[in-house]
């Protein structure tokens, strides 16, 4: 095995910071109870292990290729995926009536956690699946759910989430594909869909037997701009009456990027009836698709969080043991001059306590606010409102962290973590999409100082922070943290212009998820108590180092929160070259 | 062109942070008076962007290629070489009784600054020249210089440093190649050297005529350790005593390594002495070969992060040209909803503005620190020993903020960033070796914290903070990383055991390498004065954006840097894992 799955710590995230519970408590999440939930956190971490974590190698080395419109995965990467449907690791969170568990979400985080620790690339086809799935179950109708669902929660079927247009990236509103009404014939009521869709994960494979794209396009005479786009279902293959995989619908993939990293997950150029017969069916209202996409976007936003958790895990893991192995050097001032492995070195302890702390610290976080996500599915509006405000954190830090973590991984395995064999340099290379898919990380901090600074009257951010004032208690470096992130939120509500507050943006999304993941690694802490277990010990020092070195780091964010937006204007765009 | 040579900024870091006029005061550098700068800094930025650029991505793609022992570089690479020699570039600092333009160290760094701005791995092979040379320089006998040193000033021949074994990366004293005297015959004199080499920069290749490899090996009984050590001369083409080639030594490349980046340079496993007749010449004494090793070693660490500056400049000049093209969103709230560039969104611009100036800052401490080198060459020992402080900071923070800007660079992009063919991904998997070879940056801030703190009884370093404070003046940001950096130091001298100065020794360096930098944009900006040329309109609002918002994020170090080493070793190894 090429590592351990992180079982403890994420029972205790579970159980300490998403609180199961409590959410066990409800009748909703009632099958959550105790031996459930650890039957699932040790399951699927053995399975991620063990099935879907050999071919993480082969599928950077090969990757995906496509040829003559088909996309070609490595050997073993149809039965990883054959055995994980088999074991119905996909329905864990999916509605009830169609075959789902109706575990909590927080269930569903561990569950892409395990896999992506085994294998980030391979994770995002089922991650796509989780975002198609909810918005049919949110914004479908019944015929469409009954259509489509059962096979998307048992992951027999695939599913794609199609916005970005070449002009159409981060301002979805600009895209440009169209659909047009049907009025008579074989589909009537339904829509032929034309344009072409850029970075479309997974987009064509043949791991599920269908491939259910989720499809942002404009009817006629749609408004401009985000209020004049609908959401459609385009299948790959059409679905008859019976429920039998009919004809070939028309689109394909016509090309596939080379990239940086997640090699084994095929990044699509999908074009859409290039023969006018592509055929799609309406999700929700015309003209609301944007509003029904975002339903999905914001679990997507923390499954994305969630990826960062899973690549500093697995870089955590794999320089842990280099260091363990690798014997270089006396210790410094040491008698005897007997190397020593390299993790006894100081400067390489400082960076594995960096790398634990901030992957804990990340996954608290995760579990924290997919804890909040749980709460506001049960009708709890003050969790919603608080989940909201904490999804723009974990994806931002989140992403943020797994690149660093990786980073550190590549440098304490010295000259080796430069070369590729080592494995180091994958996950690196791996973690650097995080950041900027489902929403760049600067629109993570946008979001986070406009929509989210105001809501509830500031009361939902404001709250959070003075929870962590309150909690902070003997711990000045957090109480110090919780005070700036407060007067950095009440400088942007009282002073600062909009563009001062997106000149803030990224210190504060930081310095703030630094602050949320400090005081919910103190809970755990707390939690642990002062017991000698093997789990208290190590959680105890990895709290510390979060504490006493990374939290006062966040602190020194506070100036460049708020220095305002009138320095960066300061050079017109020709200024700017040169 | 792909990117515009940043000729004015490096004209200003010469003049203000290298003094180059005071330099030119003095016998030994007359020749470096203001036209003759200007001529090298505007021809060399020339002739790199023009011949050496345009190869810096087939580079990548197609990278070095071993095939029978030869290693091959793609079309262009040789005749883009011999340009650069007949040109006179490789000898702009090499010594003047052997053909070199005995010019300062620092037009050395203009030339490998601008031709690894061109292309990073590319330049990897007249820098590792520049060691041979040095080492041969300052510790060769007469006779070896005579028969070496004018090709490899000239650059018809490169050289090599071989230094690691795969047991001796950072240990180098753990090294087991030997060298065994050889008594009569047409080598009497010399040594058979015998043993493997590996991580070899340009070990191999055919665009020079000779490669001369510099080669630690140890002499029968030599003592044990890195005292046992002697530097070896190892021509790959025996030289006659007319100067001309003889036959092939036996030495040769037995694979390169598959990389993360620097494709181009290849990285070469050498094997010597395998057929028993690989013949070397003893440079300096016996036993004394790290020592000389290292004279060679101090010069490169500046060269190290050198590259930093460059990767930052190219990935800096490529994020801003994209920013400037890419139409995507409207200004936040701007009431026309017209989309505008990139460049012109807050956070777009908080991410250039700080790419520019992290840039601009480590050219700043760049110049600065080979000034002080020239210095110490013209016989100041205070500028010596300050160049020797700054090494270390130049190494591992320009390093670092090689690997921010560059990351950066692919964030601008958004998703094109992670698409291979856009060419930021290759900024920034190049990067990533620079804060590994040559010393990692955990060894180059254990050199600050250990020799560098308590040289001239502490003076030499908080001699430089005392510049520091001193010339802060209305910048209290400055002033108090300053002082921070002073209480640091103060701690570590008196309290800090050698363990906590080691368990600080990456944080305090980081922190003392903002607060060199900044200074030293301060005096540029102060030298520039207020006039409203574009170059003082853009300078004021680089050095505003890194004293405003970088300085007090270096502040934030300082409780990380004191935290001490206890907390490090509260965990067994064992408890490290899981």
């Amino acid at each position: 095995m090429t590592y351990t799955p992180a079982t403890q710590d994420q029972l205790l995230a579970i159980r300490v910071n998403a609180g199961i519970e409590e959410l066990a408590q409800s009748e909703r999440f009632a099958a959550a109870e105790p031996d459930m939930v650890e039957a699932i956190v040790s399951g699927i971490g053995e399975f991620a292990a063990g099935e879907w974590a050999p071919l993480n190698r082969v599928g950077d080395l090969e990757g995906a290729r496509l040829e003559n419109g088909t996309v070609h995965l490595p050997d073993g990467f149809a039965e990883a995926y054959e055995h994980y449907v088999e074991q119905g690791w996909n329905a864990i969170a999916g509605p009830v009536e169609f075959g789902g568990q109706g575990l909590p979400f927080t269930l569903s985080c561990n569950v892409l956690e395990n896999l992506g620790t085994a294998n980030m690339a391979f994770n995002l086809l089922p991650m796509l699946s989780v975002g198609a799935m909810e918005s049919l179950e949110h914004h479908g109708s019944k015929e469409l759910q009954e259509k489509y669902l059962p096979k998307l929660v048992s992951g027999e079927w695939s599913g794609t989430m199609n916005l970005t247009e070449p002009q159409a990236g981060s301002d979805v509103g600009a895209l440009r594909t169209t659909a047009h009404p049907i009025e008579d014939g074989e589909h009537a009521g339904k829509y032929r869909i034309k344009g072409q869709k850029i970075y479309i994960t997974w987009g064509e494979h043949e791991l599920a037997k269908n491939i259910i794209h989720l499809v942002l396009a404009r009817v006629p005479d749609a408004p401009e701009g985000s209020r004049g786009i609908s959401l459609f279902i385009v299948p790959k293959y059409h679905v008859e009456a019976d429920g039998s995989l009919g004809k070939r619908n028309d689109v394909r993939c016509v090309s596939i990027e080379h990239k940086l990293g997640i090699n084994a997950s095929p990044t699509c150029v999908m074009s859409y009836g290039d023969e006018g017969e592509c055929i799609g069916e309406l999700v929700g209202a015309e003209n609301r698709g944007l509003m029904a996409m975002f339903t999905m976007m914001n679990n997507a936003r923390i499954n994305v969080g969630n990826q960062g958790v899973q690549i500093g895990e697995r870089a955590t893991q794999q320089a842990q043991m280099y260091a363990r192995e690798r014997i270089q050097s006396a210790r410094a001032g040491s008698p005897d001059k007997a190397p020593v492995a390299i993790l006894e070195h100081p400067d390489v302890r400082r960076m594995l306590l960096r790398m634990k702390a901030l992957t804990e610290g990340a996954r608290a976080l995760l579990y924290y606010t997919a804890g909040q996500v749980d709460r506001g599915t049960l009708g709890n509006d003050d969790a919603k409102a608080r989940g909201e405000v904490l999804t723009p954190l974990i994806k931002a830090w989140g992403t943020d962290i797994g690149i660093e973590v990786a980073s550190l991984g590549v440098q304490v395995h010295g000259g080796m973590g430069f070369v590729e064999e080592t494995g180091a340099a994958q996950h690196w290379r791996d973690s650097r999409i995080a950041p900027i898919y489902e929403g760049t990380n600067g629109i993570q901090a946008a979001d986070l100082v406009t929509r989210k600074l105001g809501m509830d009257g500031g009361q939902a951010l404001s709250g959070l922070i003075a929870d962590i004032a309150r909690d902070a208690g003997d711990e000045p470096a957090l109480a110090a943290l919780a005070a700036d992130c407060e007067a950095v939120a009440g400088w942007m509500r009282d002073e600062a212009s909009l563009d001062d507050r997106l000149a803030g943006s990224m210190p504060f999304c930081t310095m703030f998820a630094v602050a949320v993941a400090g005081w919910q690694l103190l809970r755990q802490r707390r939690a642990i108590g002062d017991s000698d277990s093997a789990q208290a010990t190590t959680k105890t020092a990895t709290v510390r180092f979060f504490l006493d070195r990374i939290v006062p780091e966040a602190s020194g964010l506070r100036a460049a929160a708020t220095a305002g937006a009138e320095p960066l204007y300061a050079l017109t765009a020709e200024q700017f070259v040169g």
